[in-house]
């Protein structure tokens, strides 16, 4: 996933993040898996990427430590693809580039709204519950919901349709949708 | 910028912002623009960009209003490349991404340390002041120096020379590069 010699002497922590996450699909790869995507299908049906991309996508998170691998079913073996504590780390930077695309870079705002499980209230744009304070909510702390004003965009894939009620974060999507 | 029918698809916030800043260049052109980084030559050499992908990525981020040009000389007259508001604003997600990036994606830590300027205390992971505590600071109220733990390192470009001294976020570079 490197941008070559020129892009290596980039001596930033930045630019190394971005050798990690970088790739826009694995952003999105990530947000799903923050949606409570685990599964090879799931991810190729909800991002309607090309299943070499995903599978090479996949493996590239895994080996930097992003996400992990862990079997949900053994006859065949399947494994599902889950967030580890760097990956949960990623929350914060994905919620506030998500506003920041939200504020400036669509028409209409967001398709989901964010909240604090504990309270019901909606995060700031840094991801800080304002009724609560303190830090910025975890991930573990989120509920997801559609934005009531971006009803009429639903798409009509297995995840798609699960995300149309409110969710906790991180909990397991398992669509229909065949195993890989 | 786009990544094709696939990625439109994306009803989502997220891809939007990747569209406009998620070319892996785009993000460390901006975070240069946040180091006072304002002339195309000095991104030239700071970055390590070949000139016609630098040039490409420079006109699309002034077309999605993250940078602006601004006239530092007339005659010849010659444009520099600033923040505007909705580019301002991408220090959170950015600055997040960079910590991120320096726990887990770097051997040895981050290359710059960022303070907040009216007290002097090293930001934390989210980019609030520990010790004034409230919202992430401003980038207006940020500033940066090297890590001495990172001293081994430095390069010798003269943006990578002016930035070995603590700076204010956002105080222009005008390095002797000739312009271009």
């Amino acid at each position: 996933m490197a941008l070559g010699t020129d892009y290596e002497r980039q001596d930033c922590a930045l630019a190394r993040a971005l050798e990690v996450v970088g790739e826009r699909w694995s952003l999105l790869i990530v947000r799903d898996a923050f949606y409570g995507v685990q599964r090879f299908n799931d991810f190729l049906v909800h991002l309607g990427i090309p299943r070499a991309v995903l599978t090479a996508r996949l493996n590239a998170l895994v080996a930097a430590g992003v996400l992990r691998k862990e079997p949900y079913q053994q006859a065949p073996l399947r494994h599902g693809y889950l967030l580890t504590e760097a990956g949960l780390e990623l929350w914060g930077p994905l919620y506030q580039l998500s506003r920041w695309g939200g504020r400036h870079a669509t028409d209409g705002g967001p398709y989901h709204l964010f909240a604090h499980t504990a309270c019901g209230t909606d995060l700031d744009f840094v991801g800080v519950c304002p009724k609560c304070g303190g830090a910025p909510v975890p991930p573990t702390g989120v509920v997801m919901r559609p934005n009531p004003a971006r009803a009429g965009v639903r798409r009509e894939d297995p995840v798609s349709r699960a995300l149309v009620r409110p969710r906790p974060l991180l909990e397991p999507i398992a669509s229909a949708a065949p195993a890989a």
